[in-house]
């Protein structure tokens, strides 16, 4: 409290990445972190002929979660050092909800998980990654 | 020997992917595994104002090049269980390439790994991942 | 329910490795896992000087209780093919508590996650890994 | 050069862990970190019967020989943040080697990989990992 940004923020630094624009990223302010929703369509997907979302799309956006869960959380910029990704089942090109949660947040070193749902609630995959706050310029 | 894939089948099955037709991902066979080449650009930045690609985007390309390692050693598909990636150094928006070699080909798991280098050379992130084989319709 | 291992079939098999024993781990069924209770000394620390766990160790516990949360959920066997552990705070040479929690099980690849809070309930490490049935012989 | 730790200082270093010392590990240097060296035997089994060596022993194998190659090239003492390990087989109880190399050495962040091989030098586990430098006090 204080120490967070507002989600008034987190929207306007989230949309300064091309590539959350591209990905038609909402996001907003969740328990100890932040939720992204975002729709999943065809150019995203493994193949011509499936319905599942690429494994590197589901990686971005399991990265933006946990980043933006420790920049919501602290008030300042962090950059990925290391992300485990686990995939528990195919994501369907539908609607999804990414959820960011900070694990542990140092001066120095941050820790945060995430979580994709499908529509139905389903987990569709998580990570863990270690985190550094980015050094302003 | 004999049961590996062939370079033109490797091309055609990455281009299958609408994400590896926009990242542009020029494919190749390579020691135990591929070697991706593909031309960064601003579409895929970090942040408006920088010169540094998204962390997804580079998730994205380790995951395909450790992915289509597997698949140019054992000439079938194989879908990433999971996935770590290490961040060593910002990856510009510049020409880069990203080798996929195979760790272990199991007959159930595979394990590959990826590195990405920029133009000069320089190692700027690496991962490893487990796989399975696609199940055949 | 019925597929599962019960809590003395659980014991025997964990009284069965050297290492378990050599830890003096007590094992108990939780809630979609297991419980391991154990008390850390001098034998098993980082230094000579410390009063903190070598990370080895505590790898060693979350492993454990990850592997025994298939284990219990699935009444058999299960090997470990990746695992990732993430130190949050030094581990005190004092009573310790693992949880293992079963992320998801399949047929052929289960998934696990695990988490160690020491005497006062403050959380150490987590991990998370990749498991096969282990093929009876 | 000059700013690495020279063999004695290393031995001497690794023998302060009691865990070390119940491993029996003898260190050396090798290229751009560590090699250690120890007989497995049977208090290190995965289960009574087998003949391999249980995950958290090989876990503990990792991590040292990682955070000593980081030591030894840096000078100073370093603590793990977080540890991937790939089992990729069995790892038999006999003699092994595991070799500890830095991957990207860093002021404030480190990286390093290492790798297990048996007597006959098949790979049996490989890691990589985040590390911080330990605070002197």
């Amino acid at each position: 409290m204080g120490y967070g940004m507002d989600e008034a923020d987190l929207k306007a630094l989230c949309a300064e990445s091309p590539v959350h624009r591209w990905l038609a990223l909402d996001i907003e302010k969740a328990p100890r972190g932040v939720a992204l929703h975002t729709q999943l369509d065809d150019r995203l997907a493994q193949a011509e002929t499936g319905q599942t979302a690429h494994g590197g799309i589901v990686a971005t956006l399991l990265d933006t979660a946990a980043t933006f869960a420790l920049i919501a959380e602290s008030g300042h910029d962090w950059t990925t050092v290391d992300l485990r990704i686990d995939y528990l089942r195919p994501t369907p090109l539908r609607r999804v909800t990414v959820v960011g949660e900070v694990v542990r947040l140092g001066r120095r070193i941050g820790r945060a998980s995430s979580a994709l749902t499908d529509q139905d609630g389903k987990l569709c995959a998580v990570a863990i990654g270690t985190f550094v706050p980015v050094d302003e310029p």
